[in-house]
């Protein structure tokens, strides 16, 4: 089976990582839009615009199943996408969701980070309203995506702009929701955050485990023997994404 | 006179405020390209595409001249720009080169600041050097770019950003150059770290100036009666860059 990995950027590795890991594809092909990167801070019109490109880009390589390892695309584009085509689409969204229905209970705070794009669509709010949720609060973090893009995953300028976004919070919350494929990434630093100022250990909810676990519950997927072949191809220069593929997965095979 | 004012997204809109002051046009049109913002971190071939496709856009609309307000497209893009037109086209780092030599001896120390793109294009510093400056320290301050696009211009997460870039800086130079069109607009935070930290003034070499200066200079161009009227276009969200530029600029008409 081929799958298409389909991200604004190079934040959809982290979700990579986990499909790799998985080994539930026997090919997988990944497309940045490396060239056109952020989509988080950007209008609807334009996102659903470019994510019906992605759709035509992969068109040539005849993928069976398409991941949009996007949370601002899954926010915006998902509808569209999938008036465009039979192929199954599978966000993160609905995932994510389901991963926090799974091991959370009803009375629990959650917390979405999200970029301003992910978090003004209100999907996961609704969605977590939809299975019973009450506590859940969302704030836009999106000044994480170009710290990470720039390598910084901890440190003083890391810590300053967690403070930035959450120094209003009265409470810990119960569970974090990444939703975000780039936060994954500074999983380590947020978790030291809460952990210094609230005393409090959160649940982080990471899309690429979600969508593993939706792909073997809803797919019926299970593992190949076989290690996946992984191409990549982005808008910009894919020899950029390869670097960053390879530094952040530790991906020899390219 | 109609003039064309290219950026990348909304950057450009500090070199518009000194075009728009000096009344040197009697038609601005203003395009950024905000679907596809930042060029910054971005590679040559793509940036060289986009700025390409920027001409395009502007052909129906007839302009005399394009002023490119855009450091990262002034650094890469211009000898494919001008090979595609007879139109003048002006970027900002020769006029910024230009206001450097008309005030700073030669022996000054001087700080150039931009995007990735731009730093790394060196055209800054070699054209420096051709005007006899040695003292010149080159630095990417990219991420300035997106604080300054989520409307953060001071405060504790900008400083910890400028004291994450100049902490290594041994002393304070006699001039900044402002190498990204962002930077102007967090000229006053810039100021009060190096005067706290060097306890010494340096003098701000901005885009805007530079170009309205070259544009006398150069173009033989002087300040009309009435002020422009300015169209604004955008590859994005035209409603939200209206906004922007009405809260940066103060501008009513549009």
């Amino acid at each position: 089976m081929r799958v298409g990995v389909f991200d604004s950027g190079i934040g959809g590795l982290s979700v990579l990582k986990s499909v790799l890991e998985a080994r539930l594809f026997a090919e997988v092909i990944y497309y940045g839009d490396t060239a056109r990167v952020p989509y988080g801070p950007k209008d609807q019109i334009t996102i659903e615009r470019f994510s019906l490109e992605a759709l035509d880009f992969f068109k040539p390589h005849q993928i069976d199943l398409l991941i949009v390892a996007c949370n601002t695309v899954s926010a915006w584009a998902l509808p569209a996408m999938r008036a465009r085509t039979d192929m199954p689409i599978v966000g993160v969204i609905e995932p994510g969701v389901l991963a926090i229905t799974q091991d959370t209970p009803k009375n629990a705070s959650i917390l979405v980070l999200g970029t301003n794009a992910t978090i003004s669509s209100g999907r996961y709010e609704r969605e977590l309203k939809t299975q019973g949720y009450t506590s859940i609060k969302s704030l836009a973090t999106g000044l994480f995506v170009p710290l990470i893009e720039e390598g910084i995953l901890q440190g003083p300028l890391l810590e300053a702009c967690m403070h930035h976004y959450f120094q209003d919070l009265q409470n810990a919350p119960d569970v974090v929701v990444l939703g975000c494929t780039h936060f994954p990434l500074i999983i380590s630093s947020l978790q030291g955050y809460f952990t210094h100022y609230f005393k409090h250990a959160c649940k982080f909810v990471h899309s690429g485990n979600a969508i593993v676990r939706h792909l073997q519950e809803h797919h019926h997927l299970s593992p190949l023997s076989n290690p996946p072949k992984v191409r990549f191809f982005a808008s910009g220069d894919v020899v950029m994404l390869k670097a960053q593929a390879k530094a952040w997965l530790g991906l020899e095979q390219m």
